[in-house]
């Protein structure tokens, strides 16, 4: 392992305050102000980065979320790392054509380590976060990846763990999460009954739920990708992201991410419109967003993107915010955009991502469409998870292959066919 | 990007040459020597590197298998590089401390980029030398990991596809192929059937087939699973490397890839002892080698890891001469140990194989066993590819949830319930 000279430099990470009154806290598993019932976040003081830490620093760093260890709220310098983060910042021209736009990039975590998705980034965090708070016990409330993400680091790291999730989730995030052999919960109930439960749980055992009582740590994770797509870039800025919308939370961090970078000077201000997507059977917050509301109201979640199906998110109005105060928006898209964008990713950029990124690229679409994106404008769509996980949603729409026996005759005469077949639009009719 | 001094080298390939009789060819897409029938592989001339490349060149090239472009039969500084290879190694505390192993390392290429197999390897170099060679459509016979890969970075890189599999493939990976949208022909027959026929239609179609004319070049990539390992290990080689066997391909490159790094003085010379793994449903190489045969005869596959599941291994002798010559042994598993190697794995270390990773795993844990392992050895043990494709082997012994009502006192009933449960070797009970 290289030495980073990263490691020298003192943590920037403080303690907890609360994001709505700003009483601070001492760094324990605490998510909830005592005095205004606000969330608490994690404090830092930058002034100890500041023209301290410079791009050669990070880069000297490990290939993965841990080179940027002063940004985030650890104090270990063994932190649990399984290569999570530094995923590909693609240049998407295939894509851009087809959409017609310029300057397109697709940030990849579907292929994040070690289970494919963005949520290995806060887990990362969480985990390490819990072991140093003594946790030997950790928990999550889940939509699916954050559960296969807290079961595979969990057993890496050699964690107790109990996880919950709803009870008609999809088969591979099932199988993907009993694989680690964690305690599993299905729960009968949608995610945010799961969330309330787990909160009751949180109080009577004494365990580290991921995204409830460690939540202040855990979110920091998210920062990640924001700092890469950063360096990526060449230390600079996009001039629009397109990021999809569950609690909210990941688009917040996104954005602090820049500022963060912005204020200890590792790049340079620019204003970067932030736009959020969400599936329409799930959009509460594009619902606020589209009648001018400052406040969420909690929808019972329909929609194939179940990953991102948070009917009643926790960052809702910080993400309604950041989209207003940027100049960006947040849309929505119907199930049948959703399996139009996972296939339009697929067959342009060789990229197979779940409903959540199907929404985010439809989301993508629509706004190139109704000129909410302009064309010259250097656009990063965050992609977060992989398709292998969500099969069901997509099987019934790509065809299925041509059957032929192993005989040129017989592949002579299927090659004929095929040439024959029409080709709907994004979908090859083999049947 | 980084712009690489190793650019500034010239590439030390050179052309094709039969690895029977030497004869040397153009670097054509050419398979077969015209004098002798044997396999053609590609030349180089290492004194161009040789003492001329060092560990900083390489160092500061991108993070993926084009760093090492000197030693890759292709021309261009303009891969096709979608961030694949540069996978983790990393050292397996729990899964060695579970088999009696001091120093084990897990080089994970189940999270490779873009389709999470080693496949993405090979067909990177593939395509990109079929890009060079003027070739608009290509294919491949697979047992489904190739396909994947294939048709991906076909998409990305804006080629025609088609691609022909076994009928009977695990639906994830027949998915995992017709989301890009090539032509994909599903033969009924085995994958030496399969194999068979496409070197019938590569002779009729003018496409390029990555792993018939065009595998002098696709195989190559390969050899990058050796180089990481030695420049992961901090420029060094291991004691003894354990490694699926398919074709025998991925063991030969493997050993050419520390060779090579050896005669160009990037790591010192070390004795390494390769040893290989195969399902006993179908192990033509490891029947040959406790038989003490130095030909192969070939078998009809019948067994769960069906991406190994080659009965006619066209480079088995190869395999089976670098086992003997280095003090390695081949062994096969039984489709059981297959599926608690996956789940092992898992448990222990976080990491979701298929099926032929968890035959690797199983023939580690029997070689330890058995005697073969040294503890003391530094031993690499190499998962090849991501168990979300092959769902159905294991989906039937990693027991179920545990249902229950969103409430407290039914997740109280549960978790009593789960701490009295039996947990099978591997195994949960949670039915």
């Amino acid at each position: 392992m290289v030495q980073s000279a990263i490691q020298e430099i003192k943590a920037a990470f403080t303690g907890l305050k609360c994001k709505e009154c700003g009483e601070t806290y001492e760094p324990a598993a605490i998510h909830v102000c005592e005095y205004c019932f606000g969330p608490l976040e994690v404090s830092y003081d930058f002034s100890r980065l500041a023209g301290k830490i410079t791009r050669q620093d990070i880069q000297a760093g490990p290939h993965s979320i841990w080179r940027y260890r002063s940004f985030l709220p650890v104090e270990t310098d063994q932190p649990i790392d399984v290569g999570t983060g530094m995923t590909p910042l693609l240049k998407a021209n295939r894509l851009a054509r087809q959409l017609g736009l310029k300057h397109l990039y697709i940030k990849n975590d579907a292929v994040n380590m070690p289970t494919l998705s963005f949520k290995d980034r806060v887990v990362s965090v969480a985990l390490t976060r819990a072991q140093e708070l003594g946790f030997t016990t950790v928990s999550c409330a889940s939509t699916g990846n954050l559960a296969n993400s807290t079961a595979a680091i969990a057993a890496r790291a050699g964690l107790d763990c109990c996880v919950f999730i709803p009870a008609d989730l999809e088969a591979g995030k099932v199988l993907g999460t009993l694989i680690y052999a964690p305690t599993l919960m299905a729960v009968e109930g949608n995610y945010d009954q799961v969330n309330r439960l787990c909160s009751e749980v949180a109080n009577t055992h004494g365990w580290g739920f991921v995204n409830i009582n460690l939540r202040p740590y855990y979110s920091e994770g998210s920062k990640t990708l924001g700092y890469e797509v950063a360096e990526q870039l060449g230390w600079d800025l996009p001039d629009h992201i397109v990021a999809p919308l569950a609690s909210g939370s990941l688009f917040t961090k996104i954005y602090k991410g820049f500022r963060e970078f912005v204020q200890v000077g590792l790049v340079e201000d620019r204003a970067v419109r932030f736009s959020g997507a969400q599936a329409e059977g799930c959009s509460p917050i594009a619902q606020a967003y589209r009648e001018g509301r400052d406040f969420i109201s909690p929808v019972k979640p329909n929609t194939v993107a179940k990953s991102i199906a948070i009917g009643n998110p926790a960052d809702g109005v910080y993400a309604l915010d950041i989209a207003r105060k940027t100049g960006g928006t947040i849309e929505s898209v119907s199930d049948e955009e959703i399996v139009a964008g996972m296939k339009l990713l697929a067959e342009t950029e060789g990229i197979f991502t779940e409903t959540a990124g199907g929404t985010t690229v439809a989301v993508l679409k629509k706004l190139v469409e109704t000129g909410q994106i302009n064309p010259e404008e250097k656009t990063v769509v965050y992609i977060t998870g992989n398709g292998l996980k969500t099969q069901e949603a997509v099987q019934p729409y790509v065809g299925e292959p041509l059957t032929i026996e192993a005989k040129l005759e017989s592949f002579e005469r299927a090659w004929d066919r095929a040439q024959t077949l029409d080709r709907l639009e994004w979908q090859p009719v083999m049947v």
